[in-house]
């Protein structure tokens, strides 16, 4: 058996998110079903993130094992069968054994807001249009306190099936940028938008990113996360307070859970 | 009758383009619709560039005249009742006599190619996916040589009923970006796609915008004008021979009109 690794974008509005059920459209099953038709014969995916339905990828990372001959093109074969809204962007041989679930060291997510009071027709389900002053340092300080191995049981549904509650953060940052391109050589004219600047640039732009990575996450906990920093950049409760719900307090102590179409599943390690 | 300003945003897919046509869906018609609702009389919207179905506009712009009165929340009503692929991003009083097409100075344009292999679901109908190798240099040789006045026969269908080929391009670019957020602090994961950099910046990333600003456009001036670019990027053609088309050659000399959704109205001057 040779293992394989694929790494994966989609777009989550049109599935009930990663995990094959019967009768829904889900992205495993869509992959699962080009995989067969190109290797003639069933294959079962294992992947690093488990997305929920609307939840977007940029860098999803699967693994199959196969007794089947793997065509060079695989990555070609799979785009030309595949749905508009998967694209595959590699396909490799992986290590003996290789499981992209177990073997993932960490997963960093963006959920992306766009901070801005008219909607656009470009964030429409990709974006959380959040028309409200948003205080960004505010929301930086509670970021910061994420760094470090926490107990997050406040940021997960109360009837979830973990068994543990702690996830060690190794990075948790709020990104200013751009939901478009700048206009080049553009001095300000009346007619367009307003300046907007670049990631980690000049800190203008209406999208703002929380960016987190850590070794796992549990079910909902970067919307909850983002749910309830919003409400310390709207100051609802303050950075303090958030930082007191990372030793274990419980889930009604947290803000909500925002929209799936904000998230992204960034990229995976190993 | 006061003058009235609009500076629009909308994606192009769902419009058989800007202008009302009888049982079509366009953005005037739309945009005409929701504005009679506000102001409780008809008005009649003048516009900067009349897009084709599919083209999209970051900051189209428009007028129209009234003698009904503006509440000041114009801009939020507008965006209420209207559909989510249009959004308007300010409204304001212009001078007395303002027109959006006659009185703008110039109009620029970007056109968006998604240069790579695999295709992305997040650019499916928002750039052009091009999976071929392109000479970046060549390109760029042809953007420099269309700066100033030209004559843009070849550049616009003949059955076109322009009455002057000329026009004035004071900035001509290729810039290429990123398609989506570059991974601050991500090093070059396994889990990450290829290097990204920002527009203008560090010139990596898988997108390839031609910006172009004019006195004014032909019709489907800058797709043809990027199809016979793309011809030259692919060895197939020479910017030499692209720079000779620009004194009044006919139209069958050039290449082909690029898909309507690479295009946006980026901007216009007054």
């Amino acid at each position: 058996m040779r293992a394989v690794r694929l790494e994966i974008e989609y777009d989550g509005a049109g599935f009930r998110g990663w995990a094959a059920q019967p009768g829904m459209r889900t992205v495993q099953a869509e992959l699962e079903a080009a995989l067969a038709t190109v290797l003639r014969e069933p294959v079962t995916l294992t992947v690093a993130g488990r997305t929920d339905a609307g939840v977007h990828a940029w860098g999803q990372v699967a693994s199959f094992e196969t007794a089947a001959e793997v065509p060079v093109d695989l990555v070609r074969r799979l785009n030309g069968l595949g749905p508009a809204d998967i694209s595959v962007l590699r396909a490799g041989p992986a290590p003996e054994g290789f499981d992209a679930r177990r073997d993932a060291r960490s997963r960093t997510y963006c959920y992306r807001v766009l901070n801005r009071r008219e909607p656009s027709p470009f964030e429409a389900g990709r974006a959380l249009w959040w028309p409200h002053r948003i205080d960004l340092g505010a929301m930086r300080e509670c970021a910061a306190t994420l760094l470090g191995a926490h107990d997050f049981t406040a940021f997960t549904p109360t009837q979830s099936d973990h068994v543990r509650f702690e996830r060690d953060v190794s990075w948790a940052e709020w990104v200013q940028s751009a939901y478009r391109p700048s206009i080049p050589g553009g001095e300000g004219e009346p007619g367009s938008a307003q300046p907007l600047g670049a990631v980690g640039s000049d800190e203008s732009g209406e999208v703002l990113c929380f960016w987190v990575r850590a070794d796992a996450f549990m079910h909902n906990m970067v919307r909850i996360l983002v749910g309830t920093m919003l409400e310390v950049g709207g100051a609802r409760r303050s950075a303090g307070e958030f930082a007191a719900l990372l030793g274990g307090a419980p889930r009604e102590r947290a803000g909500e859970t925002v929209a799936a179409h904000g998230l992204y599943l960034a990229s995976v390690a190993y």
